[in-house]
């Protein structure tokens, strides 16, 4: 299988490239920029040593055509267009959010403009969804926040252990932003530093996050979404609470938890008493959670920690192509962390 | 007035002196130490030049007393019998918890042992604390997280715009543990990476929040208090949120903070659409707040950054203590962070 | 005294706002930027509490006019034109380098274009250098870099101890390099990382170092230096070494540095054993340093620490500031550093 | 081929691990620990999932024996007298300092008590060394230090380019010191801070440079080494400087650069202009570095970036396991880093 990565000098880019260049069943084929178009790979990934002389090409449908795959890692908007040129019997991978959501009204309130349309969400963790992502040619990658909160609350609310009024507040590294040069992005801003930012229920992950969980939950799902910007590079680490349902134990919680985690690769429940830090996560493609119940204030409360570069989108993103392309889904996914 | 200061080589002590040394009106006197004693000050904190040659005696009522204020940043569990010693005319500032709870069973239930007392709370902005603080002879210090989580809620709770169901994930700076040597405190072990700690309603400082708020709205108030670690040394960085009473507006919110700031030296409220970063206090007394109404989950969402050892602890302290001393209470403490 | 500031939305413009917010002797009037002009200073220094409101207007004679003191911070090259205009009367504090070099050809061969002059350089820790600062209408401020190795070599070089042949490697925080939006400097690529750059004998700071050293010693001297750009938002820690002379003795090398820190308010020789680190002199003005013979090696190595913004740029510049107004050198700036 | 690991609840024991995890020749037996004998990994490398469940045992000939290869990652001192026990068919790789040197004065002057004696040292990449590694039963690993700097001299030594008259000075991540609970390894202390330590010739790692150094000269090497303490949990990098030879060119400088890294696969000499950075290099067994020739100051200047847990510790001894093992050299070890 040959892949061409749209987008390869950015941080989503990047981590792609990484990913698949211990992938044991895709090769790296044609590497496409928007700005950096004519530049090598080098001067914007100088970790990537293997393929630091490749040049950048345009994104265009001859750039990135003639390959089994195509991962997109494109400012949001961009997607369509290039999909539609493809045809449709390449593996398209979109790490964007042009194709997450299902109801264009919310894509209107939260990100301007026409809905581009939805395609099959890459969370195969999500009940049932494992099954949708086989054969598929059109993947949507989650967005990084609605990744570690489906993954934190679907277990409670598909056992009806939590009420649907779910309260997030998540701290992200920077990388989560990409590289776009903004001050309050700077070094100088970030280090020493903890912020808020797109507070009050106006970030764009929140419908994302309320469609995941409304479909688990059977029912609508109110997320209230607070999220922070920490000093480190990647790395989320969400704290989800929401109130327990009467007569909810904390047996049954941890019971529910495990019931999800069971077979599941990249979802780690943590050992009793153990709780998430991102640096368990670091490069890899796994989530580390843990669950408590508060009895004092009767709420149920999950931490996850997950690699926004990895799990939380390019991670993702070949996990849900491996199965796409028939292939193990674990493969080429690094399951332990970098730490410290 | 001459201070002396117990507990000098530890990051509340270190803090304190800082302050004090460019403090008008407040003489540094005795330093003493646990089990430091007998070195000099400049091992511990080598930031504080003018004081490098200065001896760690031990914390004993011979060394602590004859001085007009005792500052105390020891252990928990430590100031009851030290206080007594140095009798009712001097000014003791317990920077511990000992006597910060006035429920005797909330106490052994978070502490364990026998409850110490109760002294007057040292946090002036809340209503009616500033005169209970005049020429008292006692003052309680607040735990870090109480005074960010206690000044971010209470104008909410005080105009009747929230229900008494708040909800707080905190990240915090890691001289919140002090300089206790445990592995998870290790640089290593906290450079990059964002940890919970204490989840579940089952961390100290939760009572404190619950006291002091249910002194604001009259009732009951619930709080579910989950914290976290963050990558930096300094810094506490709070959100808060409760659900909104019915018909509360946008205008109705920021005109309770505003009002609850007015005459506050130290509670800034930002201009609407600029959010908090812990940089914007660092090494000053300052809180620096926002609240914004989120229409969609029906809540209420409050973000208040605070330095923990600041307005967390030692600025605090001397806020107190200026005001039972008779002194303007903003002497000797700056209002502006240190950034970038 | 009322002095403007040009450059108000930098770091270096900051960084004066901060220390003469609380300096009792000169107040602060307008304020000046270049694109961010017409905007307000709070959306810029977030961390600055009494000034937030207060508008940024555009650099010109007229708005910096009728000042006792006008603080440069501006983009290289443009002080000559404004200086020009403001009259010999005015007191002007640059602290851009144009008029650091007294050989134009030096600084045509490391920043290009004609050299503007030479102004009386502010550093009054150089020998002889303190009393040309006083009453003079003109000063360069020294760059952040020359501020700690001119004081970390000047010692031994000055007391014949050290060959005039320096090593230099030094590691500074990001803050140094500015608010530049450049893609090495967002947070994501700094934080976790050291990295090289200038290297090989062409960072623009090295004929600054020769040229201070050269007075000292009397004789020309080579720098070889190596900037490092370092994991933190403001510090330098600067390691410098040199052949020492034949006979030399550690004692004599401590005694030589125990001299030239002896009446030196803000250069603090550290006891022997304890080495510098940049939170020590973290918004200080302090400049702390140690100095070592290493024997098997031949050589003698200091190590200084400094905040590149404080005492290499801002404070720097009010200290001077201070003598040429006939303040006390040392008004108005801190001699503790903010830590842990 | 069933590998043994002592030491497993350290960093170099946990990055052992984590390369091993993916490492297709080798499988993970016998865990071993001092103190934390008894408790499971989990509690200690929590980023390690998949041995998350593993007991540490003691650490004794019997757990260690039956293995292929044992991995000692212990306290200097330890070694020998485990060896012994374990008997010459073993392949024992060991990461601490106790076979490095070859002078038995340098080894009591520098770290006291008996030497213990000479194995074969673990750095392929130096001029004839490979061969020697070669079914070895015995290896010693490398210092991170000593391994940054040698790779980063030698090709100019070996070339006659520069004197050996080396000054070093090196940033390090805190991993380097290792999981101690020392004061000055806190979270508080180092974040924000860069420091220095081990400055005038007395770091450990000194004679082992000047070992590997002068056996590539053919004659005595003296290096001036100054190692600072860096915010970051990973990563060294180094600058080395020596005059030049006379008639030294840039051309014959590079020319000689590329040679030494021609057949390398760990050795990555960076384009021309482009500088390391230890993000390059994170997690990967990979050493960057670039060279220029400083025509001022009459001086070769390199700058290597490595991983110190990695190629540092842990890859460098399973790279040259691998060779003692008839491996192949690159078998498990990442070429590429962790960014950003």
């Amino acid at each position: 299988m040959r892949a061409a990565i749209a987008g390869a000098s950015g941080y989503a880019g990047g981590e792609l490239l990484r990913l698949l260049l211990s992938h044991p069943g895709i090769e790296i084929g044609a590497l496409t920029a928007g700005s950096n178009a004519g530049t090598l790979l080098g001067a914007h990934q100088p970790h990537l040593a293997p393929l630091a002389g490749r040049p950048l090409l345009e994104t265009t449908a001859e750039t990135l055509g003639g390959h089994d795959v195509v991962f997109l890692a494109l400012p949001h908007g961009q997607s369509a267009a290039i999909a539609e040129q493809l045809g449709p019997d390449t593996l398209i991978v979109d790490c964007g959010a042009d194709f997450r959501l299902t109801d264009p009204a919310a894509w209107e309130h939260f990100y301007g403009g026409a809905h581009a349309g939805t395609w099959p969400y890459g969370l195969p963790e999500l009940p049932g969804q494992r099954e949708r992502l086989r054969d598929t040619r059109r993947i949507a990658v989650p967005g990084c926040y609605p990744t570690a909160v489906t993954l934190a609350v679907f277990p409670a609310l598909a056992a009806g252990l939590a009420a649907p009024d779910v309260v997030v507040v998540a701290a992200t590294g920077t990388s989560g932003a990409g590289k776009s040069l903004k001050p309050h992005l700077l070094g100088s801003e970030v280090m020493g530093s903890v912020s808020a930012y797109g507070v009050g229920g106006t970030h764009r992950h929140t419908p994302e996050m309320e469609q995941n969980l409304a479909a688990v939950a059977g029912e609508p799902v109110t997320v209230s979404f607070t999220p922070m910007l920490a000093p480190m590079s990647r790395g989320i680490l969400a704290t989800c609470t929401a109130p327990a349902r009467p007569g909810v134990t904390a047996e049954a919680l941890r019971e529910a938890y495990e019931l999800a985690a069971k077979d599941e690769p990249f979802l780690r429940l943590l050992p009793a008493g153990q709780w998430p830090a991102t640096s368990m996560t670091l490069g890899a493609n796994t989530a580390a959670l843990q669950v408590a119940l508060d009895e004092r204030a009767g709420r149920v409360v999950v931490v996850i920690a997950i690699d926004n570069l990895t799990k939380g989108t390019a991670g993702g993103a070949v996990q849900s192509a491996n199965l796409a392309l028939g292939l193990p889904e674990e493969l080429g996914l690094p399951l332990n962390g970098v730490a410290p």
